[in-house]
């Protein structure tokens, strides 16, 4: 099986191909030929025996799309986005990459099966960023789309092109909004969400971190090794039990920062919380007021998708995953 | 004030033009100027004293948005598309004309804007085929978007794309989705829904009419002075009372056929009736099961559009409007 991954140069891409590696396939198909294809050059999958095609590309550049598609690769990953902050910044970048990219590649796999019959599986990574405010206090399958950014704005379109398109048979497609990724590794950066990451992942290797929100403040998660897990059963699904409603929100822990905090106690003691810093941030709160804090994600929870049930579990998956499984 | 019209030789843009003249302006505003623009060029409007400019264009070729801005209208109504039917059998040319000229206008809307300060109130005509089955009986403002047809999900997407260019501040739109307009003037069409107008239309004027559903089919409904009133209301709305949800489900009345046909005999007597033959069609039974029921129009309602209470209304409306105030 011939699996490409756009965007597969970054963090979720790297935590799949290690999954597949790992794991020996894609829900037990063998993968023979992978495609990373990323704006940079990924690194070469460690352990991997198959074929590797790494690919540096712009996807919204002309016959870029084109030129992808016609290796007809079985599963296609689409992970590839200008972020947030970054497309509220740039207009014309965020709606060529996001929008335009997505498209090409949506046409591009339509132009390919005009040519001869072909209808790859489509897995395309959508966004709680479909939601904005005002929003109940538990969001619903049924609940409108109404996005407060342009990135949010871009990423619902695209669920209705993969939509409209899956129904006309060019694709079979699946649009998976994804929680916030918590514990996110790396180093702390400056979108708005990144706390909710630092001041875990911080702490837990002895550094300090800031807190800019009230701990009141409640959010959605779920662990990077729960986002390779939504892309996997995505890729695998049947999708005639999606029926024409292919965009799925995916199940997430609903959590205030307090009870992350007092997950980080649990698993790292006193001595780790004492390094989170309240330091209010009246531009970030004030952001973060406006996202979603919980969804009833029945849909995608019946259809066997699956995260976290708690905080601690989330630290620990991170303890496992980043830090070798060692604490401190 | 300039008022342009995209889609101007149409059913509706030419209602529009005639409400114009009939009231001296659009909301109290005098039009000093009108452009009527349109795939075909449109009739010299009857009676309108200010400047008039006519242009036959095909606003998804490449400049022509921008030509029609760069005379900066003060007001932008934009009824142009290729129906639903046409969009579904013509995926290039539905996607072009529907989804790709509504983006080059609102694209060159924003290129206008970077010129000189310009924020244009741009009217978008949406439909209700932004919804599509599964659906609740009765359908509310904060239901999800679900198009079963390219033509909604390109409607989708422009509203989409209007509440973020809105947000932006590159104009300040109105979404508002249109109910299945009844009774349409002129010949009978094989549009899916030509029945409901046809039923009504035909016998009104001793003609033989066919009806392929069953009389308990349910619908939504408004007159096209209703649909003239949405647009004129839409053009001169206080936006900040939309706050960041700019697509409307706008008021209409729901009616099942045998409630239609009850209202052509208070009108036109049995002798009407009479002429509607039963012969059902199992293709638009089908289609027309697929359709919205009913809607409540709650936000439309409160901010002040109106539509007809009754069947016999919108008889009478089409009597007054369409046959020159005479019965048979």
């Amino acid at each position: 099986m011939h699996l490409m991954v756009i965007g597969g140069a970054g963090m979720i891409g790297a935590r799949l191909v290690a999954d597949l590696v790992a794991k020996g396939g894609l829900n037990g198909r063998a993968v023979t030929h992978l495609t990373l294809a990323d704006v940079s050059l990924a690194p070469v999958p460690e352990g991997f025996s198959g074929k590797v095609t790494r690919v540096a590309v712009d996807l919204s550049a002309p016959g870029v799309a084109a030129q992808l598609i016609a290796t007809r690769p079985d599963v296609i990953v689409h992970l590839a986005a200008i972020v947030s902050g970054e497309a509220e910044r740039d207009f014309d970048k965020g709606y060529r990459i996001n929008l335009d990219g997505t498209r090409a590649l949506f046409d591009a796999i339509r132009a390919e099966g005009l040519r001869a019959a072909y209808c790859p599986r489509v897995v395309f990574t959508s966004s709680i960023a479909v939601f904005g405010a005002p929003m109940p206090d538990r969001i619903g399958d049924e609940y409108f789309r109404t996005p407060l950014t342009s990135y949010g704005t871009q990423k619902a379109i695209c669920e209705l092109l993969l939509e409209d398109y899956s129904r006309r048979g060019v694709f079979d497609g699946v649009a998976i909004r994804l929680p916030t990724i918590c514990i996110r590794p790396g180093v702390p950066n400056k979108a708005a969400s990144g706390f909710f990451s630092s001041i875990l992942r911080e702490p837990l290797v002895g550094l300090e971190a800031v807190l800019p929100v009230p701990d009141t403040t409640r959010h959605y998660h779920a662990s990077p090794r729960a986002a390779v897990g939504f892309l996997t059963h995505a890729a695998g699904i049947d999708t005639a039990l999606l029926g024409s409603r292919r965009a799925l929100t995916m199940p997430g822990l609903s959590a205030t920062v307090a009870e992350q905090i007092e997950a980080l106690r649990a698993v790292a003691g006193d001595k780790a919380v004492a390094l989170i810093r309240q330091a209010r941030d009246e531009d970030v709160a004030t952001i973060v007021a406006g996202w979603p804090r919980d969804f009833d994600a029945a849909r995608a929870t019946a259809l066997g998708f699956t995260a976290e049930s708690s905080f601690e579990e989330i630290i620990r998956i991170h303890i496992e995953d980043a830090l070798g499984g060692k604490l401190g």
